[in-house]
């Protein structure tokens, strides 16, 4: 994987840059960008115009930027990578003596051009790009993708030639998928194929983008003839029809300033924001994101004159979870596009569509549950969980007979939270979440678990003793056999007893978060403690209605289980499944947020065929009446296939080794994520993207307040004192850590990140680069004061 | 709006047909599509190729089937709109004296000839556009488009020229976007650009889509040099790495079929569907939707040696009550791809970006409800109901203080329904949809509601007397001046006292489906009744907490007015908010299905100030803590603004006068939806797609089992007898028409539905067109036994 410097997106509050695409090779570009130079050089006389060819290809002395020089003197035009040969960029490149520039250092450049260019006073910048859209730049990425992480407000020189209209749609098209602004499509007159007469139409009425024209020049094949070209200069750029230009452009870079600078105000006028008390939301606190790309977003600062006005931030908490393949991933866009293109919306019910189809097919593959059968989708985490909680209760109604007076609860764990509406609030003991909402009432019964985290330098189980790492935590069946479970066994065992017989409860599920309870607190619970539980609520028929007899060992027993796996699963924690760390199969498992890849909510709840068998019935009203309108939505199901197909190939390709194989244990260290280095480089069980050297550090910085902290996956949680004020979710202890991440910066940006309470957790994507992993944790360190970061 | 005939997706069993694309013109469309007709000719000896060029300009002679023709003797090739100038088609059709064929006369046409050549026997048609993908057709729509319906599996000719990279992947992700499926890739060899080695690999691993590669032809400008061009097609037909393609072709085909054929079975072997009895969902029950366009589902039927295998159905319940812009509408499929491309899903709380905050905006501006001035996102409406009802409980609690034992419910109506998930199913009262749900526990008390409906020519309102149209049941203003609003005002007020004094019971908001209940029986409500339900509610805070004093009009009083729009609003019942129909204005109003075109799930809760302000504190768990991972994701809100923008202007374009004109009453003619016939057209107040024709002639329908019927917007509900069995939603009395829609067709397909118990309805989209809605009203009345149809 080519490590990218992040720069992020481009936008001066003076200098208006705008970037020069061809819907084809030979379409003009670079006499558009010298008559935009012309323009923009005779808009104000005081404002200075630049031109910037990033990478040309072809003898030097025919290169764009010489041909702007030729005609346009006082224009500042640079050519920043030039290749001899007159092909593509990426073969030019390979041919020549040069070094291959990597995508990151032609940003950098740009980004440094610019600054240079930038200042207080009004200017204008053109960046030319080479070829088509999509011709490869020297690393061979093609050009929208490499200068996507700019996006730069964008001029599309249409094609006039046979074929045109249809080059030039295409182009666009291109480009906006990939979410560059469109703002102008330039294109030469052709009275024979009068392409610009229907591309101005269609722009027009379409995407409402101005379509301006000029004459062929004079003889285009010959554009040395420099006379020639002088006249014809001079006479387009007084042409009524493009004379409006810079003005135009000035206006536009204006609004967006504009715009960008009002957006935290009318936000605060006028949205109702989640899980946010608006009493302390003042507008200054809104981070306005104006784009996003891989791992960063792009966020707006309008408190600079001559800085960029957009500036990187890691996306600390992966877009509250869901983040996995990067911001703005072109293949994603390309597979939701498709699925619209294709489908739409489609009814589901009694119907079927392929992409739901391969992705039940797909999921049920990947978790590697044999009694996992059944794929029900629904639109998110809370609507999946109520669904699996009304599948556990309708297979269990049976056993207790209708017309008791009370319902039957779950059996769920103190600290889980399963989601926001009603039902899957229920699913959860009374807490800060949901004790003021009118029609909360916690329905069941919730066991406290162990907790695990590294403190000082070694892995604690809660109550259960020290480990000299987290693989040996997680070697669960090695610790059973050892007889650790023992104890658990006889404590949940004597709960249970005292539930259904002191307390007369009454229990149709066990939900349960594996391995980590994330938005009760971000706990990570001892694996052998949850496997526990679901052996021992398996074997307890006794105490849920009576035993269940069956033959198919596949069949739920005790009471269905319910894994809410909507956090922990598909690779949150480093795997396809978080069941699979217990190694226990649910009867019921639920997916959501990673499962799109980070693109738009969907979710499915599996179940196994004797949940599902139980539901069949002549009385329609026996079924699960439970189906959102868009269920199975052919773009969410498209874009999960996507994302599976791509992280289940990073997964076989070790995408990830460069994080798994961080985490043997160095002999001068204590605390690792993983085992022993061994001769023969194995892969551990359990990995993080996050250092073992910064879990080791962080556990030790107990007079900065940090009490614990854990890494598993992509995720990393510092839990820190409540320091004498409140505890969990109104604690504000780690904010102070947080508004340090915030305002601290290197040149690649800052760190967005949220606090559960007491905790300051950070999160990674799948993609997320090494490097950027690295930025990270420099800055985590330095933001507790770590003075040598 | 030009008139289109529905013809559908094409697959045949045994004849192969692929579009032969080009990544621009002059890329040797021709002559590979030459090869592969030699080649497929030569496969196996007995199956026979064909070759169509729709639209081919330029002199006859140097046609493209003539090139065909002259190399390959044997082949039928065949040209159906051939133009002289050798210019884009929508150019030279123009400018020649033949009349332009419209979209669908091309696409008839390309069927007619397919049919006649498909035969129980294997064969081959390959189909050449003209150009580039994007280059427009005779009438001017872009061949990626104009095709579209076909959908036929394409081989794109990519271009091996400098800058043929671009064009190349370009017009890929043209034709992706439109869900058009991309077999195979070929182009010419060409040392110097060396395109076809970038591609290969592009491809290859991008898309898994195999590139093949021919030698340039000898001179490429004179193909006419037949012995040449002769000695060419010979060499390259047997070269290894073309010779694969025709086995390739011909076993992509019979692996399509083989899925399509087996999708039913594994689908009713891994699915889990929404609101369905298993015990009686058989795989041949099961659709397949192979793709959509427009009003149409494209599903398979297995049963034919030799017609197609794909066959148009109308989509009757517009997809669950989503569908608005069309199936596959490549607006919304680009402004899909444009917000994955800028942003992904980027985090929302305390931050903003733009496509969430324009639809804000535009929401609040379209609802014109001088109440409303936040808005709040998530996922769908059953979510979207959960917050709207969090909101109004949050804020009438003050009134009545904590710790009380009985929690607060809600005021509704019988026959209501609002969502799956536990609190919004809570808003109902008991009933087939929740009773065996064991959490469910209707939380409040439901009032009975007088229905409308047309019955044997006269418009009813239950309990409240007669009406000449819909229109003066719907004039509300006028009829509450006539007093008609006193009855159900004390009625209501009585109700209520016995509610609260008698019963004791503690409400804490009124919601409400304006006009109409939808899943709960599709019951057309008397808006007067709704009306007056929400202002004595609003007068009568003496019964809800004591009186709520308050200076601003805009407060919430009584109790906080909730309206669940998530059906009936977004131009469902033919305006942007259903609130209007009734003239109040809710205090809290929740949208989905439409808000997206029928694309994908997003809602939006949109709230008072005074109920937004209830919740300001300065404890955090005061907040309204309620919030998903992909609040406001920005491929939903994007979406949902083309929406908007599109409908918005539809109406204001008069998009809909062919169906609001129909409305006017005739003469001759009894229980129209509209007015009086007036001299000067005015747009009434309400109006239907579904002729006032069809409703008359469906209200005197009585013996074949009708008994009332209504249309509104896009929405026709037949309300069929119980006919002595079973009532409501388990009634199986509109099946019967229901199987008559599904098994009878015209050439352009039959009608899918839906049946809520024993009420048939149908739902178009906003842009179904005129042609296709009478077309479906013909099928309706010879569903129903009418022979003259």
């Amino acid at each position: 994987m080519t490590v990218t410097p992040q720069l992020g997106a481009m936008l001066h509050r003076s200098l208006r840059v705008y970037q020069v695409w061809g819907a084809n090779t030979e379409v003009g570009k670079t006499v558009f960008s010298t008559i935009l130079c012309g323009l923009t050089s005779t808009y104000k006389p005081e404002e200075k115009t630049a031109y910037l060819k990033p990478v040309s290809t072809g003898p030097a002395q025919d290169a764009d930027g010489c041909h702007v020089s030729r005609f346009l003197p006082g224009i500042h035009a640079e050519t920043l990578y030039q290749f001899d040969l007159p092909v593509s960029p990426h073969l030019a490149a390979q041919v020549s003596q040069q070094n291959t520039p990597s995508d990151g250092e032609v940003l950098s450049k740009i980004h440094d051009f610019a600054s240079r260019h930038a200042s207080p006073s009004p200017g204008w910048l053109f960046i030319e790009t080479a070829g088509g859209v999509h011709s490869p730049g020297p690393s061979g990425t093609t050009q929208a993708d490499l200068y996507r992480p700019l996006r730069l407000p964008a001029i599309l020189i249409g094609d006039a030639k046979l074929g045109g209209i249809s080059s030039t749609i295409a182009a666009f098209e291109s480009l906006k998928l990939r979410g560059y602004d469109v703002e102008l499509v330039l294109l030469f007159q052709d009275s024979t194929y009068q392409n610009h007469s229907y591309l101005t139409s269609y722009f027009q009425e379409n995407h409402s983008i101005p379509v301006h024209t000029a004459p062929l020049p004079p003889s285009f094949a010959a554009s040395n003839d420099t006379s020639n070209m002088q006249t014809y200069y001079a006479s387009t750029t007084s042409l009524p029809s493009l004379s409006s230009i810079a003005a135009h452009l000035a206006s536009l870079h204006r609004t967006r300033v504009a715009h960008l600078q009002s957006m935290p105000e009318t936000a605060s006028n006028t949205i109702w924001y989640p899980f946010t008390q608006h009493q302390h939301l003042t507008a200054d606190k809104i981070t306005v994101i104006d784009s996003a790309k891989d791992s960063h977003f792009d966020t707006f600062h309008p408190d600079s004159q001559t800085k960029g006005l957009l500036r990187p931030m890691f996306d600390g908490s992966a877009s509250w979870w869901t983040q996995g393949l990067g911001h703005g991933n072109p293949a994603l866009s390309l597979a939701a596009a498709y699925a619209a293109g294709r489908y739409g919306h489609v009814m589901f019910a009694e119907a079927v569509h392929e992409p739901a189809l391969a992705l039940a097919e797909t999921l049920l593959a990947g978790v590697e549950n044999k009694r996992l059968k059944r794929v029900f989708y629904s639109d998110n985490g809370s609507t999946g969980v109520e669904v699996g909680v009304k599948m556990a209760l309708g297979a269990a109604r049976g056993r207790y007979g209708r017309g008791g007076e009370e319902k039957v609860g779950v059996i769920g764990l103190k600290g889980s939270y399963h989601g926001d509406t009603i039902g899957a609030m229920d699913c959860s003991e009374p807490g800060v979440f949901n004790e003021k909402v009118e029609w909360y009432e916690g329905r069941g019964a919730w066991l406290g678990s162990p907790g695990v985290r590294c403190e000082k330098g070694v892995w604690v189980v809660e109550g259960g003793g020290e480990f000299g790492t987290l693989g040996e935590v997680f070697d669960v069946e090695e610790r059973e056999e050892r007889g650790e479970g023992k104890g658990y066994e006889k404590e949940i065992r004597a709960i249970l007893e005292r539930l259904v017989g002191e307390e007369g409860k009454k229990f149709g599920a066990l939900i349960l978060e594996p391995v980590v309870l994330g938005a009760g607190g971000m706990h990570l619970v001892d694996p052998l403690f949850q496997r526990t539980l679901v052996k021992v609520v398996r074997a307890s028929s006794d105490l849920f209605g009576g035993e269940h007899q069956s033959a198919d060992h596949l069949d739920w027993s005790g009471l269905p289980v319910v894994f809410d796996e909507v956090f922990t699963g598909i690779y949150r924690l480093g795997r396809f499944s978080a069941a699979s760390f217990l190694g226990v199969d649910p009867d019921i498992s639920v997916h959501a947020k990673l499962l799109t890849g980070g693109l738009l909510p969907l979710s499915v709840t599996l179940a196994s065929d004797s949940v599902f068998r139980s539901f069949l019935s002549d009385d329609k009203s026996d079924a699960l009446l439970h189906g959102h309108s868009y269920t199975a939505h052919a773009v969410g199901c498209q874009v999960a296939l996507e994302t599976l197909k791509e992280m289940t190939k990073m997964e076989k390709d070790g995408a990830w080794d460069w994080a798994v194989s961080s985490q043997h244990r160095k002999n001068d260290q204590s605390c690792p994520v993983g085992p022993q280095q061994l001769d023969q480089p194995v892969r551990p069980s359990v990995w993080s993207v996050w250092s073992p050297e910064l879990v080791e550090w962080l556990s030790r910085q107990d007079e900065k307040g940090v009490e614990g902290v854990w890494a598993l996956g992509t995720v990393l949680a510092i839990h820190m004192g409540s320091a004498g004020g409140a505890a969990g979710y109104k604690s504000t202890a780690a904010k102070g850590l947080q508004a340090a991440l915030l305002t601290d910066s290197d040149r690649d940006g800052s760190v967005h990140s949220r606090v559960l309470g007491n905790v300051l957790y950070l999160m990674a994507g799948q993609t997320t680069t090494e490097e950027t992993v690295r930025r990270v944790q420099r800055l985590v360190r330095r933001g507790l004061g770590d003075v040598a970061c």
